[in-house]
């Protein structure tokens, strides 16, 4: 391997913009080769900003032996083919959130890397983050005692993205509220569990607000929404569920619109010592028992980009061939919970996972 | 039937002296005949203050033809024997909530007024609490459109009452905060929501911060704690589920104790033309779309005793042989819940009902 | 001085019978010879259940060479009178708050406090409060570092007490939030910061929503409103101000009524190192720097109960001859505040008081 | 006059680049012309990217007779001689906000606006709020009744901006969080009450987070901190007054910087018959008596941008010549009120400004 990794990006949208190109390009160990995109005129802006080629269509790239690794940016119906045909060519792969529409996709993508002996880690940014980290090391060190019960709400009045664009057809996206917000909740809590398996998944999804996009009333919208007629929208708008684990029981509630005019983005830990509210890339409160009276704590601290953290830590993880918390081996379990919870709210009965 | 109600009032502790008694007192079309307590001074004292006679065995007065109705405010245990005795005796029957510390006892108790052509109703209070009529009638009417999804919290951080007494004991109790408080909030979801019928039920409770008496922390306490050695705490402290129903999906999560110090105690009616956040015992907010905008309207009315309107609806309901509200048949739905949800806990998997 | 000490009472309405009667009942030094109140029957009911003489006119009990101590709980218009003659009768006094209507007045309590060498304590019972004197001792020991201005809120939607009856007659109440509120907010700020003289006080007071008392809206009430025709309503029911001191700026924002529906009712503290949101009669949050972040730390304790302390101390200062904290001549200050403030707000100047 | 108007934008900082550039180049009667900065890069950066020339020195433009419009988005000290400069050139000027860094230098401005008869406008674009301007239709329409008292807050936790640079020296800024934050707070607060006049003001501002700029905690910051050593702060961090009109009394409490860790960014507008508690940038609530009951309603709009309304306004004004409500003798008096709490500040006693 020469010592500057060769990176090629695939899907240049707003993730790959905002985030995995200019943190990339400001690695060191990292040299940004190639920018691909299927809409020529991203990949171009791309390559033209940061230098490099743009290219239209990735297995243009995929046996350039040059290449070492590749992030996978484009929507969530492609994470699972182009990143199997890139780790099966050999290269380290960072794909995007979530692994894939559905689990058998994941669990494809998972035996894609564990036949090649390739890396590939999934873009779980929270599992870079300051507080959760911090959160993370106080539940090991035995601050809240035994975490029996994880809580997390993941609610807004109104945050649909691009109603009747590509992110609300279940063809292209895989679900909504609960595999686009649901899987960065829940894969956090079960990183900050010690990751545990999943026993069993009750739950329900609702396809309520969105449904009717003409009138559906809402503030203001991030991602593009649909210009064309014939939009579509057949994901869900929010989701309810428990799960049993080998830890924690963990029960959550999301929205990405609903009507209740709070936005109650947390989760809670809680514990028979003490007691975490994380506030969802914010901060955390810590509240315990302490000398007769009972206690809260919290701290703010200066921000960190967790969004550079997870590149600089795939970067590190390819340059030393060690797996790093992103690694699909960790975090498939998140996509067994969402894969259940689907699976739950059509037959309306829980799903048995394992013992 | 005289035409003034010959009533009697079994148990005299804080719910019969700070709620039944007085508004019997108060309500012109009722005489207070007897005051029975197994704690003699109870019993003396509030014929002493109301005028009456202290009893201090309840069956010395079953068969008294003159006694019309009887309020059954003892321990949890004591209410399905009691309650039944004098149905079958031919008393009309106020029994405090929860209907009795198991689901069979409970239908036992229904049973009991259906073979005695008796009126049974259960100390559900919050069916006359001004706001919650509000509520029932705000969704009656289609404010919320299809109400698919409650969310009922009851969470607090420090409120187990009379730890290692009666209120802390399975025996006599038959549960902790899911039958003590839980009770409460289910029914009040179902009596907002139509009393749909129960499907599916999968839960968990827990029993964490009580069960070390002496080390559990707390800032006050309602009802005694006990002095004697050797006090049990054998109930849960808190409790999570996952219900369906004929109408909406119900969750819950409660806690008496818990390690997060909020108290977050409201239900969350969610439809998809409208949503209302009920604040147990207080006001509500009402949350719906319209021109364009998005609208958050609430409104405090002057306080009205739910008690006393309670007790007089009991009355007006023996008079007239109408079963009001809270009459067993409307409410034993709620004893279906907490009954499957503890079996839910026991065997970590969920309980199917019907269909 | 008898090895105990023999109190009275002078008027037996709330706050004498929720506090001082039973406080003194339960101190082993003080024995209650006298219940004193012009309504015969409240004085009668305090004799009856606690022991002792009723009296009906404090003059008669005021040579009783026994008497030691007296509480003088009546109406604001008769704590000068009476505090004086007691006084000069060579008894020890706690007078409720606010001292008196007027600066003039107080003054004269405390001349005659000085000649007579009596003690005179006045009932600025947050003066005893855990909270409060751990927020006065973190001040002292300059966890704040300079506290350089302070806010007091103590602002409610609707809490006139009493409508049209003593409390919002200025002849006998003296002033209406600003006297009955600030007081013990303003004293509070004072005895945390260390009791620093008054320089300059600005202020507007509002007299906006009780005028007219037919038409006030309210949803509970605490005091009796007055049930006779003729009701007066002539005291403020908000007040603004800005007080400069030898210490702290100190600003503040009062409404026993407002047509803002929220309570807020607290203390910041602020200074150069760290600040105290004080939440009145509840816990505190302290927030400093600290590591590179922010934090914020609270404490929740076990209940106390201030007026069961105030009162011990108060027995206690009388047996040893040591003023205690809530002494005349430590608490005049506040009464220097009123009086400047409703000044400022008659002549809509403000009011220079010392250098 | 063309039909399309000729502008100038006069520094091309990030209120430029980010508001008045982009909102001129949208707006169809406005041809950008000239962009200029002292930094030439900014400049030629904008010159490039709208189209335009670059220029380096105002002087330079002022006498172009086909020039009709300046925006002045300098510093805050070269806001009154280059508006005084391009007024008496004969352009019309939309001049940043704060008007000047003192009083008088902005009379200055006024006067020049006056003997030109050119238009002059300052940014105080919450007077173009979707939300404000409802407050301030609700008020004059009588919701309120009569609005007595305005309670503004403008209370940061760490929001120094630039420590050390032009935003924290006085020589170039004026002031700090009064004359940077306070001026929208008290023009908005002037803006709905209907611009009553000011007769006193008692106020004080503090300077003590921001002194020791090395040891200065925070967790971001907006505007660039100077990389220079010696940077300088010598500006208010927080400031608190109490100003009387001929209209409501207005306090204020504000603050860059404070030891307490909430964000409280709102004003109260306090009325006999109703109350408004408008969260700055956001909604509001509206408060009022109705039925018996205390109601609280509030609306969200969908977002509107108040920047571009401003600048569409003053295009409009200056082709109708009709001054818009930014105009200099409409905003003057909040300047009036900096300048006296300033004075005030200095002096420890109230500013008496006029009956």
């Amino acid at each position: 391997m020469s010592s500057i990794l060769q990176a090629a990006v695939i899907g240049c949208g707003s993730i790959a913009s905002g985030s995995h190109i200019p943190h990339y390009a400001s690695n060191p160990n990292v040299q940004l080769k190639y920018f691909c995109d299927i809409i020529p005129e991203r990949a171009d802006k791309a390559a033209q900003q940061y230098g490099g080629t743009a290219v239209y269509d990735y297995k243009e790239i995929l046996n350039d032996p040059e290449l070492d690794l590749v992030s996978v940016c484009t929507h969530n119906d492609m994470h699972a083919p182009i990143s199997i045909d890139f780790l099966r060519a050999g290269k380290d792969v960072l794909c995007e959130k979530p692994a894939a529409r559905t689990l058998p996709e994941a669990l494809e993508m998972q035996k894609a890397a564990h036949e090649s002996g390739r890396l590939l880690s999934i873009g779980v940014v929270n599992r870079f983050g300051a507080y959760n980290n911090l959160v993370k090391q106080m539940i090991e060190q035995g601050d809240l005692g035994e975490v029996y019960h994880v809580y997390a709400s993941f609610r807004a009045h109104r945050s649909i993205p691009g109603i009747g664009g590509d992110f609300t057809r279940k063809a292209i996206a895989g679900g909504g509220a609960l595999i686009d917000w649901g899987v960065h909740y829940l894969d956090l809590v079960l990183y900050c569990c010690g990751e545990p398996k999943i026993l069993t998944a009750s739950g329900e999804t609702f396809c309520k607000l969105g449904r009717d996009i003409e009138n559906y009333t809402y503030l203001s919208m991030w991602a593009d929404r649909t210009k064309e007629t014939g939009g579509v929208y057949d994901v869900d708008d929010s989701c309810v569920g428990l799960v049993r684990t080998a830890g924690p029981v963990i029960s959550f509630h999301g929205a990405w619109a609903q009507n209740i005019g709070e936005s109650e983005t947390y989760i809670d830990f809680i514990g028979d010592k003490g007691g975490i509210r994380l506030n969802y890339c914010k901060d955390f409160v810590y509240y315990t028992a302490q000398d007769g009276g009972l206690t809260k704590r919290s701290i703010e601290l200066p921000e960190s980009d967790f969004y550079k953290i997870e590149i600089d830590s795939f970067v590190e993880s390819v340059r030393t061939r060690v797996p790093n918390q992103a690694h699909i081996d960790r975090t498939i379990e998140a996509s067994k919970i969402l894969d259940a919870i689907y699976r739950s709210s059509e037959s309306h009965r829980e799903i048995v996972i394992g013992d």
